[in-house]
């Protein structure tokens, strides 16, 4: 099944809506819940309603479906109650704290970084990107994300697989300029991590088919930038799998149903696979040609995420943004 | 006008009820917004008619008004879009950075420290506070936070303070033994920051009267620990004003209305003005006394924090919470 949030002026919630598993075709769900914030707050209850919907619309035998236009739906989720983003793939780490002159975390294979973003208002998945000042070092961030139920505080890693209802794709804003200061301050990333997208979609798992397994989307996610190929990692590469990450979030709290758990940057060691991020890509570019090239985002510049399936099948559609001053 | 969320099974965001000033009876303001969070979505709209329906309470001339049983409410805001948590108390840093044996930010007096909390499910002003292993030095923090509208980004901290439309009270509970791998990490606070609780009434800056200046509230805040005195400090000797805490929050972001920015622990540099939470006092005991002797909360331990106006009136309601084994 998949899911999406068509806008409207009269809630910042946006209308629920199913969508066909080619993207091509939706069909309003607000009969069912109102929003997807709301169908996840009763899942159990609502679930049979969208995926019987869901299969209607898909044998094209739906009332009053309609042609999907992209630009038309708002992040899947347009806000929710948390978003708590993980750094999974170790090898980003690695990466970013070298072009920092940070040292590794003492426990970087045993206990996930993460911090708390911004969830309250996401950005469209075509909603420019607002730069305050280039000095910000505006980045974007590939990345996955997965939306949970309800999950209880202390949840093992492997029973927090079980509460996994969606899958989005996120575009985690980051202001690389920014981020030193922050982290000497200590209390985190904040001014630093403003407001991130999300893929115009969110899928249940067995839209993912076999690329789900071990708590992880064994896909490559898709980055152009400015048009032209960025990155092609596979997102399956992640050290901490998605049930480790929520059992790491819910160690002391219980999340809310609607918290979305993002992956941190996709990211492989090899190089061919491209980069996630413009951190990760400079940083690669010291280590290799002694030198930095690329520079952060400036007005202008754009940025397309996306991932195919097996079949070379668009699931989530195009977070596409571009830069503009503020 | 003081604002409460009368708690319902159907909905986490509790039913909007006006308070009167003496706190004694309510009446329930759901015909004019279902809850808090959605009144203040449109609080331009909706503050005329509940200003009216505040105005009749207190003359006694409201319809259907009821006698206030406190456990009935929910925290002011049972759940919202943001919670940015700055510490512009200075003391209280300098106090737990010398307890962490941790060096000061350099950028201590210009620069607000902030952390983003758990926002989208407070506890209950009285419910009990979960604690899962002792060794996580389970505290309390007593608090100001300001509720905001809509903040546009890049706003200054004087034109910042014309955003705030509420006052409440916080508890913001924290796990100081887990807050050193935290910040070693880098990342921030997250699994030491759990569910914070804040007080059952929410108020306008008029319910201040004069001790609503220069962006400070200049009242005690009145902090009690298993029943006895534990602090009196005064909440309006923050170093930072909630327009400088504002500002910071939205320099890179939009806030969404019904934002909560907290004031951090209220403290003052006079110990007989006692600690709002325990790392001060324990490190106030390491100084003056030389051994900490007041040890993190235990199962069963109570906290009560209050504000009391000049005339000695309560005027958010109690917060009184039992640590409990979870």
């Amino acid at each position: 099944m998949k899911l999406g949030s068509l806008k409207k002026s009269t809630s910042k919630d946006g209308e629920l809506c199913v969508v066909s598993r080619d993207l091509k075709t939706a069909v309003r769900a607000s009969h069912i819940a109102p929003s997807l914030r709301e169908a996840l707050e009763s899942w159990k209850d609502k679930e049979p309603a969208l995926s019987k919907l869901s299969e209607e619309l898909n044998q094209g035998l739906a009332a009053n479906s309609f042609l999907v236009r992209e630009e038309d739906f708002h992040s899947a989720l347009p806000r929710t109650w948390l978003f708590a983003d993980g750094s999974a793939f170790i090898y980003h780490i690695k990466l970013v704290r070298k072009a920092r002159n940070a040292p590794l975390p003492e426990t970087l294979e045993t206990v996930p970084l993460m911090y708390q973003g911004e969830a309250g208002q996401f950005l469209d998945p075509r909603q420019d990107i607002p730069q305050r000042d280039f000095a910000h070092g505006t980045d974007f961030e590939g990345e996955v994300g997965v939306v949970t139920d309800n999950v209880p505080m202390g949840v093992s890693p492997e029973e927090a697989l079980q509460y996994i209802r969606l899958f989005v794709l996120i575009n985690d804003v980051s202001l690389r300029g920014l981020i030193p200061e922050e982290l000497a301050q200590g209390f985190g990333f904040f001014q630093s991590k403003p407001a991130s997208a999300l893929s115009p979609f969110a899928v249940t798992a067995d839209e993912l088919g076999s690329a789900w397994r071990g708590g992880r989307v064994h896909l490559p996610l898709q980055v152009q930038y400015n048009g032209s190929f960025f990155g092609k990692a596979d997102a399956g590469a992640m050290h901490f799998h998605f049930g480790q990450l929520i059992a790491h979030a819910a160690k002391t709290r219980n999340l809310a149903a609607g918290s979305i758990i993002g992956s941190g940057t996709v990211s492989n060691e090899n190089h061919e696979m491209g980069s996630s991020c413009l951190a990760e890509k400079r940083m690669i570019e010291q280590v290799e040609q002694g030198g930095i090239k690329t520079p952060f985002m400036k007005s202008g510049d754009t940025i397309e995420i996306q991932m195919l399936n097996e079949k070379g099948q668009n699931i989530f559609g195009r977070i596409f943004q571009k830069v503009k001053s503020a």
